[in-house]
């Protein structure tokens, strides 16, 4: 699977963030061409202190190709654009092969 | 579950880090405590260019808690005081109550 990793840095009105990724941004999101599962999850400290990064959001395609072709499509334009309308403290992305490691 | 997940800085002699990583830390931390799962993916780009993330290692565990018991233990000190023998541009820890999301 190739996975897209978004992590938002903490922003300055968390309520509005959620508000805004659940209701708007996931939903525009969900919609991506070739998406196969996505995990959004929230960035969490071991001694309570706030997290650098606010939010984690996985979106996992069949293949790099697949992405590409998502985030080149109408579709992908929009929803990058959508980002700067909540994201407004930063985000950054990384694009991996995800490949588990046999324990 | 509860994920730790490592970003790891480009390094400078990428081969060192790969071979250091795969025959030392790795199995160094294979044996945490708790651990239910891992997964090891290479940092990519759209566009060709160089990755400011190397690698990504996500590490699995039942709960916080299980998390908390890990790093701490012994076997955790030593995962963790191993991270400066290879990581030598750094690293980023991010903790997360990963969430799968329905679409």
């Amino acid at each position: 699977m190739y996975r897209l990793t978004v992590l938002y840095n903490q922003p300055t009105d968390p309520a509005a963030f959620d508000e805004y990724y659940a209701n708007t941004h996931m939903p525009l999101a969900a919609k991506l061409p070739g998406l196969r599962s996505a995990a959004v999850s929230k960035g969490d400290t071991l001694d309570g202190s706030t997290p650098d990064v606010y939010q984690v959001s996985e979106l996992y395609f069949d293949s790099k190709t697949d992405l590409v072709a998502a985030l080149t499509s109408e579709q992908g334009q929009a929803v990058s654009a959508d980002v700067a309308n909540f994201a407004t403290t930063g985000a950054s992305m990384v694009f991996t092969e995800v490949t588990e490691v046999s324990l």
